[in-house]
């Protein structure tokens, strides 16, 4: 009894959830520019009313009284996911909650106009009182010997530990500098794609995209977003994608990547119950279905064979002429300083500098005043050049104008989960690469449902990634690939 | 202070509201196809929100505490509302709110396929048991010597009788017989188009017409719907049209119209204060806009100067040569089963049917039993030609399925208004056509928010008419117009 009042209470709370989602989609894609003004009122009249569920004092008393044993796990998953909401609603204090709230709602727009005008000095103060209020908000939550740090990461990658999340990077940097090393002695150069990549065109080729990394386009569509993104669960799982015309990746895997987050969320069992259980397990996890799919699978030599001619197809002349070449074009290495256009080697060195980072202004070893400084001096270290400008630098990500602290480190937990899981496919999987180059995808899709979505949220992320590879989830497999593969590329 | 404390609730009210209509013009414009089920969650949990809200205990003690006579006009018409809608959710019993809302959802799906089986019986239990549910909220709600069609139709006409609407539409049904018989008995036909009308130009040409009525595309979009609607307010105000390839009209003059209500949104004062103070009038001062741009000025000879070289150039050759050919094809006078495709003659005549029908199945003068009887006699009386098959007659329209009774008047209603308003403008306007012929309308649209858009919600609906024109509202000014246009057109 008191669990099914719970339960309906969830799912409508999940339910609204969703419209928030629906919302922050509607933003990005289609609402005219006027209209902004009363979406922050919609935003906040919906937070003010998924607060209040979370915090409603009647979920303690239904949690008291559930007979936690009687439940399956689906039950239990629910019950712990309700007890864990009510816990994050009710001991950070109102008014703290509300001027973080309204903080991120300003500090993105003072982030961007300071990014336009290369001006850390313009976004230190609204930083440093953003930094303020989360080490405000981990304190008020701490449990037990969590740190600050832990206590925010807790919120996209359940149960993981900074020192575990530290051992993992340091394992996987020792690894990349030493390929980055090889690659740069290397002296190689990879061929570059040249024609005409007008957009309707990259478009055209888009839309033939996710079908083949099982999307479903009855439960979605795709829409054009400045920064890519996908939103949404069960039945209606949205995708954006984005066009640069001088460069068609950026557009193509910028699809396959989205895709593989609406695939997974499409993928999970009795999602539109819209029981917590019945959700997607952490961040890292969500991230290594989108890699796996943009990366293992579509920027593999196998699937060279497939999307070459599709290339072809779309744009005539591209300026390569076999897929070997389109497949090298595809995987050139080169250093950037922007972390979302990183290709595979570089993309987690730019991670680990803003663990490290935001891991010391959390915990208070370091300030704002020093941040430009100890950024620019990590990045020359890891990357071999200056930063040029801020915009390029210290500036480039909207994270933590809008708070988003601990979410940084799950991107690179996403790519080693993502080799963990690839590893154990292609054992599983007898000709797998025969497969892909086919873009028939039917073996391994079946493979992930079955390991990885089925579970919905019901195993906590290691677990669930420990029991489909079969051991605890570490660098090793990772960086195999990536010595395979571009050893075999740069002949290093 | 209670004031302020009810202004914030209200405003966070009507926050949500949109929300909820945001979701409604997703659903119809964007959703994919496996997203409604969980949107009727989305829906539910928002209108499970809305109730709680409008019905909060809270909101009846802050009302008690205010001083009305200390606020202004503004302050007043928010309070008034505000107690409008606590009355309303609170007199009709939770079970009966949900039954009704529940039965609508599920009512309109059974309507949809027996309307396409042509089957009257496959409705009927539907329909009867929505009668029964509507009859048991109004008579919960009833106050004074109110009846239970009084009671429902002040939800879209506040303040509007029966009685008095019954006075109306009779003076007018009188007018239109007339006129109707006079343009039979002159035998005339007029010219048909005739060309190529494909989806792209139609659209192209839709694009280019809401401007000119006024509406601000920073401020909104347009979408293509299966019903043509607008949806939104203030700063995002959301068009909807469609597409017959075959009949180019149709396209333009749902553009038209439903331009006509989103400049009505975009144009009241402070909209974004979210205060039903700054709301519109009423449903039938809304379709006095919609109505007026579609044909008071957008059917008119003189618009026909300018609509006419739009279509030459965008369609080509269209099969009439002049302007006044032109503006005859657009008036062409024919009996429809349809009120959705009937021209200016005939529309009213559709609606004076369905009030007197529906009043009598609410009053319980008629039962659904008789309907179909009730409904072909009275078409072939006022049309003079026999119902063919229930899709032409009596199973036609939505609105009952989902339970819309009262608000049919309210498009006569708007016809009514659009008539005086336009008379008046024409008196204060010198010049009006040769402005129309030029499609430059500032100065209406100038008189349009003075004496209509700047009110909001601030006077009751007849109030701001008589106020707008110098005179209570009568038919006398729409047959007034329709006499002159057609009975120049056909020469009687």
């Amino acid at each position: 009894m008191s669990y099914d009042l719970l339960l309906d209470h969830l799912k409508k709370t999940t339910a609204l959830g969703q419209v928030s989602g629906l919302l922050g989609w509607d933003q990005e894609t289609q609402m005219p520019s006027k209209g902004g003004v009363q979406r922050a009122e919609h935003m906040g009249a919906l937070e003010g009313v998924l607060h209040a569920r979370r915090s409603d004092p009647q979920v303690a008393e239904w949690i008291a009284a559930i007979d936690i044993d009687r439940l399956d796990t689906a039950g239990k998953t629910n019950v712990s996911e309700a007890e864990k909401a009510y816990k994050t609603a009710t001991k950070v204090p109102a008014d703290l909650a509300e001027a973080l709230a309204k903080h991120a709602a300003r500090s993105q727009g003072i982030w961007a106009k300071a990014r336009a005008a290369g001006s850390v000095a313009d976004f230190a103060p609204t930083l440093k009182e953003m930094i303020n209020l989360k080490r405000q908000e981990a304190e008020a939550r701490q449990e037990g010997n969590a740190s600050r740090y832990d206590t925010l990461m807790d919120d996209y990658e359940p149960g993981m530990k900074t020192s575990e999340m530290a051992a993992l990077l340091s394992d996987l940097r020792t690894g990349l500098v030493d390929l980055r090393g090889r690659i740069g002695d290397s002296g190689k150069a990879m061929p570059v794609l040249q024609g005409d990549f007008s957009k309707d065109k990259q478009m055209a080729l888009a839309q033939a995209l996710p079908a083949i990394f099982g999307y479903d386009w009855e439960a979605g569509r795709m829409d054009l977003a400045v920064h890519p993104f996908c939103s949404g669960n069960g039945g209606d799982v949205r995708l954006t994608t984005r066009v640069d015309e001088g460069n068609p990746f950026d557009c193509i895997y910028s699809t396959i990547h989205e895709t593989g987050h609406g695939m997974y969320e499409q993928s999970i069992p009795n999602a539109d119950s819209l029981e917590p259980a019945y959700s997607y397990a952490s961040m890292g996890v969500h991230e290594s279905q989108s890699r796996m799919m943009e990366n293992q699978i579509g920027r593999s030599r196998a699937f060279a064979e497939h999307l070459f001619p599709m290339f072809k197809a779309h744009f005539g002349e591209i300026g390569v002429e076999t897929a070997d070449d389109f497949h090298k074009a595809v995987n050139n290495v080169r250093s950037s300083y922007i972390r979302t256009e990183s290709d595979e080697v570089h993309y987690n060195l730019h991670i680990m500098m803003r663990f490290d980072i935001e891991r010391a202004l959390i915990e208070g070893e370091l300030e704002v005043d020093d941040l430009e400084a100890a950024w620019n001096e990590r990045f020359e270290a890891d990357f071999g050049v200056a930063v040029d400008t801020p915009a390029n630098g210290v500036l480039q990500d909207v994270h933590w104008s809008v708070g988003l602290f601990g979410y940084f480190p799950t991107y690179s937990l996403g790519n080693l989960y993502a080799g963990e899981l690839f590893a154990k496919m292609q054992s599983d999987i007898g000709g797998l690469d025969g497969m892909i180059s086919k873009a028939d995808l039917a073996a391994p899709l079946e493979w992930l449902h079955r390991n990885v979505h089925d579970h919905g949220r019901m195993k906590a992320p290691g677990q669930l990634i420990e029991d489909a590879v079969g051991h605890k989830a570490g660098a090793s497999a990772l960086l195999g690939y990536l010595n395979a593969k571009f050893g075999e590329m740069y002949g290093v």
